[in-house]
């Protein structure tokens, strides 16, 4: 048996992490991955944008077109004497190859490469499309990463029939996790207004504090949806509420409250804004109400792509996987507004975005075999 | 008819303002008031202490006591150039005499001289016994002040039987107003407790705003009491609540609410924090409260005092006076604690505070001759 550390996904792994892509950084990523693909016939696109470089790359003109999604920046490293090792020098300790980006997710990338050229060597006449978007804004305010390419996408009418998404979703080991959805996330900024007083005159005040009280304990314990086979019941937090300058003789004139829905995909962004509106305009509030829709939710049936993917773990890695939308948002919200089945999956995420990220060394190549496992089950031509 | 400027309390008045008694300071005021009252036969104590200055003045050694008390203090003047005149060079314009003090309350200090020394002349063997009851420590934090020289007489057991406190009660006309109490003020800090978390995981966290909207809710409408004659319902104010570091994805830790009572004297202060404490307990909080009683509440109903002094205002000014609970807290409700009945009285108190702080020239004399006409009411003896 070949020592993993001389597989190809490794060896690429390592070249990629020696990149220090901090982002919105590409560092020359996105060239190197091309200048694996190119010898197999895929035609690139580069859709940089606003000091963002952003790829897309496909080999085939016909359907159904299967999607690699990721990025190639990472997280700042933090403080360097923190590190055990350089984490922009691949190094291998315990198993596990070190580095920042190795989990998340530059492992991914080099994965889905080699995934590719094992299956185009065994599969030149496939059918359908093989594709890659990758982006060098996915850590950031990713404003001009995958979102700009599937806007470019869309505007010419192309669509996608399935996307992995690379991300690290394994949780204690490879393959135990994929997530199928992610919950939207939908904030709002509340300013209440009352008239400003002394406290021993209420009389000739409105307390914007007392006039939410009763609005807040209600959309506490509003019961929004139920949730569904794959996410839970949707939530209403408040992160923050400020009200008053710290004199204590002093009725405030605003109350200001941020809050937060995590939701499921049963209820709509514009559902929970018209409800949160009722209740506010039921307790006669004075209010402003400001929305930010930062992530749509997206959900995955049990389709063709789950289907692959659950099939390719278990032969491959053996486990049993489990589908999950749990988790912040990821690029999937956005490109799901173009492809009808986005799944994300990756390696273990337990050491993500802290000091000393690894990935477990023989984990690597089965990675790879995933990704080529579930090219073959949806690409193989009938006559291969 | 005498020009008003002339009037021996006008000058008074003036040698007051001109000393510039910034809270806590008393430069001097002190000594000149004893300079005047002592040719009349007053024993003098001098209970300074923490750099207040303190005096305990009497004439005669029976019952009943008639206590005039006041404060030699200022607040600050602020910026001078914002005053049309130097504020510690008393100045008449427009019919009023101009200076920091001049309402608050130097008129008051020099019309209870001109008081007494008047009343003095005409009954030299009145019955029952004048006190003066000063402090320099009034406008400020008020812990070395009245409070210091009520305890000194409480430690003796010397009790007072009818107090006239000279604060500026007057809205628009000398003697439209009085006060006969003032509503108690009782301060909470209350800190309740969650446990931080991420919004998109609600349920590893518990979220202390969220925790706190019904307690609060039912707080805000509680009817604490009806209040009686003389004083308006308790009233219970939220005046600040903040929680919550800005990011939009965490839920807080702890919920900080500072809140205050002002208080009628049909409920004590014990049985409000009761309340309070049942109301959190019942909704099951974790919390920590902090109380600061900051005043008393007192009461003087409609006793000799009020009668003798309702009786001067409508015989000097011709008004009717109309009996008050409002405002702030002031040293009445110290002396409540040795005195049966407690009364504030004083100049129109529109400018206090402010810039240009004056007080209407054709109000000082009367102001000494409804001083004087309470100290005949109450003190002249049978014989005279």
């Amino acid at each position: 048996m070949t020592s993993p550390a001389l597989t190809a996904t490794f060896a690429l792994a390592c070249e990629l992490i020696s990149r220090p892509s901090v982002t919105p950084e590409d560092s020359g990523c996105l060239e190197l991955i091309a200048s694996r693909l190119a010898p197999l016939g895929f035609r690139f696109e580069r859709i940089d944008t606003g000091g963002v470089c952003n790829l897309w790359a496909r080999r085939g003109d016909t359907a159904p077109i299967l999607c690699f999604a990721g990025h190639t920046d990472v997280v700042p490293t933090g403080p360097l004497d923190a590190w055990d090792s350089n984490p922009f020098q691949p190094t291998v300790r315990d198993g596990h190859l070190h580095g920042r980006g190795a989990a998340d997710m530059k492992t991914s990338l080099a994965a889905f490469v080699t995934a590719i050229e094992g299956f185009v060597a065994g599969h030149p006449d496939h059918q359908g499309s093989i594709a890659l978007l990758l982006t060098s804004d996915e850590e950031g305010i990713a404003s001009h990463g995958t979102v700009k390419v599937v806007e470019a996408l869309a505007a010419r009418g192309e669509r996608l029939d399935y996307c992995v998404v690379g991300e690290p979703t394994s949780v204690k080991t490879l393959g135990d996790t994929i997530k199928n959805g992610r919950r939207g996330s939908l904030s709002g900024t509340l300013r209440v207004k009352g008239v400003q007083g002394h406290v021993a005159y209420p009389q000739l005040a409105r307390n914007p504090i007392h006039e939410f009280a009763p609005a807040l304990a209600e959309l506490a314990t509003i019961r929004w949806d139920e949730g569904n086979e794959f996410f839970p019941p949707t939530t209403w937090q408040v992160s923050n509420i400020h009200a008053g300058t710290g004199a204590n003789n002093v009725i405030p004139g605003e109350c200001e409250v941020l809050f937060n829905f995590r939701f499921a995909s049963v209820s709509s962004a514009d559902q929970l804004k018209q409800r949160t509106h009722a209740v506010l305009d039921r307790h006669g509030l004075d209010y402003m109400l400001d929305w930010h829709l930062s992530g749509k939710p997206f959900l995955t049936g049990r389709g063709e792509l789950v289907a692959a993917l659950t099939d390719a773990i278990r032969n491959i890695a053996g486990v049993e996987t489990e589908l999950s939308t749990s988790g912040g948002t990821s690029d999937g919200r956005f490109i799901a507004d173009i492809c009808n089945e986005v799944v994300e999956f990756g390696p273990v995420n337990a050491t993500i975005h802290k000091v000393n990220e690894c990935v477990a060394v023989d984990a690597i190549e089965p990675l790879s075999k995933i990704y080529e496992y579930t090219l073959r089950a949806l690409l193989a031509a009938k006559r291969d």
